[in-house]
């Protein structure tokens, strides 16, 4: 049995404030407090019985029974002055749910009832998110307090991609995910579908995609429709994404006459890029592009069409000498302008299918017509650019939820910040908003959850919430709380993180091991690119369950932020306490590695993480004894400790950059804290 | 972060033998070890591509794949010879599966190769359930030792009962238990679809059976069509009960007319008997059963057919001068008498439809044909009378899952034991086996899989294995090892118990809570039926969230016997670690239970745990320094533990019979240990 320490139970803010997330435009505190018990009904007034609406409304129920274990009545009630909660709207809205459409409303709560007005069924559907999360315990029962809420989106694209093709997310993992995106307000589901490593769509007229392009793992078309149906439901358009003319090698292995080089081809297996591509030159591309697209574009009802296109690797284009004579008698630009070509011939017939084109930076060119969205994976500086030129774009730059960076990283980044910040107005109007990626190179379905929350949280409230939000303790306090609601929802990223360490410990218990994971993360970036991986490659090392961020190295690091400023007691004891609970792990651990395969690789780390703890403990000794360390001392550690951020088994140990601070302190001489300094420090989490 | 005690390390074995459960008929060690890699390929060999061995053999890679963490190739090998695994059947089986079919298997492993034998398609089931018991990591990779095991079970009736009526348990519900079911080898799903609180099947002929009788919660017919499919793939029947005369009060609802009384009706609320039933003096009664019936032996294919039959309460049938009349006319023995006449009846039309009839104790009736299984709810003695008379029959009284017992105890159970062992062979013969019941009076969609599971684990070794299995530290140290795979089948017993803490502690954290909870059980037996509870009171306390077993109390139970025996040192002090935690628990837990109404009421119970762990310290320090308690001393606190055994917020405190061992201890005169005392201890977990 565990015992929380005082000091997290005094963290705890008194009288806690509801827990939304994002939070919303505005909200002041009203009088009152309406009961949520087993009396609850529901009233819905609008135009018509919108399925929208309803079907979220009957969710609605089911999730405030299964949250608070009430039963509760299922049928709406007949009349809205009785009702609990009245969800009113006033335009059904859109058959196709559009970019920009009214998401605003309003969320008032008084002794009596609680009411969410909407212009549109799309805001009737946010409403009732956040009416879930305003639902709390306290002594008395379920309860809201009066509040008013007055909210809308600060961005109109709010996205998640989520790419299928590198590994095959079933469409379970596809529906929980969706879930996950509605609790946050997300409205973009970008469905990265089709890559060198598979073909991930059942199509009718081009079957060998499918069947040749894909190992058998592909989405029927039966089930996209329900993806998308089960999408709008929640509010969130779906943009599926065709990579081309790059990145397209699972076409060729059924169709090798669409490539630049006579082929045969196969499925790509390892990461990064491939040479084959698909050749511009040729009418017969048009022809199958066409009838393709028009397949798609049948099956997506979404405006927007992702076509990829980018990492072109135009070495075949530039070896080929039929495509080189192709570029001269059409005055192209070289390679570039041969994909400008390309698109544009491509959005030509999108255009013609009813949807509008979207793609990575390097589908920009000024040539091409203005109402193409530049996703921007290279940074604020392209994105501005593709602004200035008149385009519309979003960023995706600094949300690449698979390089494994804190959740407080992405959320510092903004949009309209950067580069963009110098935009005009009518410029700033054309960054649409911006949308999270799930490459999954290194990202399996048991992993993928884990990988996309609960970080994903705090890029969703970056776009939904007003700019001035950017208190990130207070954004954390609140994402630790959605983390435990996502559960709820069905998402795995909590519970899979047990049982994969279950798997990699072996036949030796798994506490030990578990605290080696709760204090490690792996390494960041593009680290594990420089590996062999294939698709076939295990993801169960310990790497794939450690959680991108770790809770307990983030609360040691504000530990020994208030340790070197104030050096109280009671928090040099709680660091101690840490640094040697970290230490005496190992001594543990390290017999316990050698019974597992899955583990072995693991000592190194371990190891590094007693020595860090070791360094700790001498610092903090230091600290305590109010005697500097020698300067010589400090260096010396400091070096080693830089020597220790190298990743082992792919991971790394995040408390170093906080021993680090205490190192430093360590050399400084303070005296004794002045009496009342314990008084001063901030709270853990404020 | 919580570091295992040292005691934990030690008890683990040193090298694991395959965890199996349910233990085989025999084991036989071989030689080899089998490496499980990416390599992995199956191969089967059967007179046909049976479908379920087909399916189940595609379940074993998805499964095998998931267990390791490894992607694997999920064709089937077409050479047996090269195959990591071959699984062959002589005999398909039966079209629908009968009581009584072979389900034996052999399963050899060596260095090259694992191989399962059986006679027909269901013993290919079983054996491939071992299989996926028998893989494991070890420094090398994933492996199966060389092995040879020969397997059937002991009973063939090996069943668990989940009452659906009670509170309705969603489809999803089912079907993960039905996989649940699978892993222990159990073939019998007991489904008790009707009763007085619900009827739960879309009846196409009498639509206001489920229209009117099931407040909208019904399994439509497809639904039920699913489930025994996949039952089937997984070697499980589906025995429908829909019992009457009594329990019936939602057929009645929409169908008065069948009624003793003349209504109208409502569906019960509240649980425990009604009076209202079915008249068996009605000729309209067998139309209707007739129609009904056919209709549901059209459903439900297996040859059984439950008629429950069990508690008629015959108030109204006293009461009512037709029905009277009815008894003297056919020269019936009373009540008793009407009700055999009334199963004869039923009997004969369910004959008519090919299926042979099942029910409770009551339906006993030496006038009734043979072919009759009765389900013995009220013990062995009932069920070897039934034996004597020629009924075959099965045991549920020792099963009860929802009277909240320990596994230990339904493993002790036997259902040749008792009154049944003075039978002939023959006699044993008509003894098929046994059902686990799950009752859902007390029991919500949130809290079934935690009632059902891991206890129903030891009840499926004590039908499966052999008699002899009965080494209870054994049968729980694979118990949990089996709870922690069927969360990966996706069943919620773990995952909803952090839930419905965190969802008590409301705005407080969850930890101290957890810890009490931890060290409590809900009070055993028919306890809450004292209380007025419905059908719709709210499932939400910690009594709901608290696991019929707690395994701290397990374990600490062990300590004590461990102390009593030997007074070993380490013992004392692991004892004394406890003893403290938990009185210190109070303290921080107390403020926090205010925060919550749904924690408010635990306050007396959270005193009632300190309140022992302090006299248990106190008995401790007798023991720790060699004093004995004066005896005035020992009976007052075993008289103040006698009464503490009470339930608080209908929960106990199961360390309580440990530590009135202590207290007992505490008052014997005893030296110090004699030198060696401690290597001489009992292993924790032998």
């Amino acid at each position: 049995m565990k015992l929380p320490t005082l000091a997290v139970l005094l963290s705890l803010p008194a009288c806690a404030a509801p827990t939304l997330m994002p939070l919303p435009a505005t909200m002041t505190s009203g009088s009152g407090r309406l009961e949520i018990n087993q009396t609850f009904r529901l009233a819905l007034s609008g135009p018509s019985d919108e399925p929208r609406v309803h079907a979220s409304a009957l969710r609605l129920i089911a999730r405030l029974a299964a949250q608070t274990g009430m039963p509760l009545d299922r049928s709406f009630a007949p009349d809205p002055t009785t009702a609990t909660l009245v969800v009113s709207w006033t335009s059904d809205g859109m058959p196709v749910q559009t970019l920009g459409e009214d998401e605003s409303y309003r969320l008032t709560a008084d002794a009596t009832q609680a009411r969410i007005q909407a212009q549109t069924a799309l805001g009737a559907l946010r409403g009732m998110e956040t009416f879930l999360q305003l639902v709390e315990a306290d002594s008395q029962g379920f309860k809201i307090d009066g509040v008013t809420i007055d909210d809308h989106p600060r961005f109109a694209w709010r996205g998640l991609m989520i790419d299928s093709s590198r590994h095959f997310m079933p469409f379970a993992v596809i529906l929980r995910n969706l879930d996950g995106m509605a609790a946050l307000k997300l409205n973009v589901f970008h469905w990265h579908l089709s890559d060198d490593q598979g073909f991930r769509v059942e199509s009718k007229r081009f079957p060998k995609l499918h069947e040749m392009g894909s190992d058998g793992l592909y989405y029927t078309q039966e089930q996209i429709r329900r993806v998308i149906a089960y999408a709008r439901e929640r509010g969130i358009r779906v943009v599926p994404e065709f990579d081309m003319p790059g990145h397209s090698l699972s076409w060729l292995v059924g169709y090798p006459e669409l490539a630049t080089s006579p082929g045969p081809f196969e499925i790509g297996r390892h990461w990064g890029g491939f040479e084959a591509l698909i050749d511009p030159s040729k009418e017969i591309v048009y022809r199958f592009l066409d009838s393709f697209l028009g397949e798609m574009a049948g099956l997506f009802p979404d405006e927007y069409f992702h076509i990829g296109g980018d990492e072109v690797n135009d070495k075949e284009w530039r070896a080929n000498p039929l495509i080189q004579d192709f570029i001269k008698t059409h005055s192209l630009d070289g390679s570039r302008g041969l994909q400008a070509y390309f698109n544009k011939r491509v959005q030509t017939i999108l255009a013609r299918y009813g949807k509008r084109v979207e793609g990575w930076d390097e589908v920009l060119n000024p040539d091409l017509p203005r109402n193409i969205v530049i996703q921007s994976w290279r940074g604020q500086k392209s994105l501005a650019e593709a602004a200035r030129l008149g385009f519309q774009g979003i960023l995706s730059n600094g949300y690449y939820l698979d390089l494994m960076h804190p959740a407080s990283r992405h959320y510092e980044v903004d949009p309209l910040a950067g580069d963009a910040a110098s935009l005009s107005d009518a410029e700033k109007a054309r960054i649409l908003g911006g949308e999270a990626c799930m490459w999954t190179e290194y990202v399996s379905p048991e992993t993928v959850d884990s990988r996309i929350w609960p970080r994903l949280a705090a890029i969703a409230e970056r776009f939904w919430s007003p700019a001035e939000v950017t208190n990130v303790a207070d954004m954390y306090r609140r994402l630790d709380v959605m983390s435990r609601r996502l559960d709820s929802l069905g998402l795995r990223h909590n519970s899979d993180y047990g049982e994969m360490l279950r798997r990699i410990a072996g036949p030796a218990p798994v506490e030990p091991l578990r605290a080696l994971a709760d204090a490690t993360e792996p390494g960041k970036g593009y680290l594990r690119d420089e590996h062999r991986y294939t698709q076939q490659t295990p993801l169960n090392r310990l790497v794939d369950a450690s959680r991108p961020e770790s809770a307990e190295a983030r609360e040691f690091a504000a530990l020994v932020e208030r340790i070197v400023a104030t050096r109280g007691e009671s928090d040099l004891a709680e660091a101690r306490r840490s640094l040697e609970a970290w230490k005496a792990n190992d001594a543990v651990l390290q017999p316990l590695l050698t019974q597992s395969f899955l583990a072995v690789e693991d000592a190194a780390l371990s190891a590094q993480l007693a020595s860090v703890a070791s360094t700790g403990l001498e610092a903090l000794r230091a600290l305590e004894t109010h005697r500097a360390r020698p300067k010589d001392w400090v260096e010396e550690n400091s070096a080693a400790l830089e020597k220790m951020r190298k990743t082992r088994a792919e991971l790394t140990v995040p408390i170093i950059p906080a021993v680090e601070q205490l190192v430093a302190a360590s050399g400084e001489r303070v005296g004794a804290p002045e009496h009342g300094a314990r008084t001063k420090k901030k709270k853990k989490k404020s």
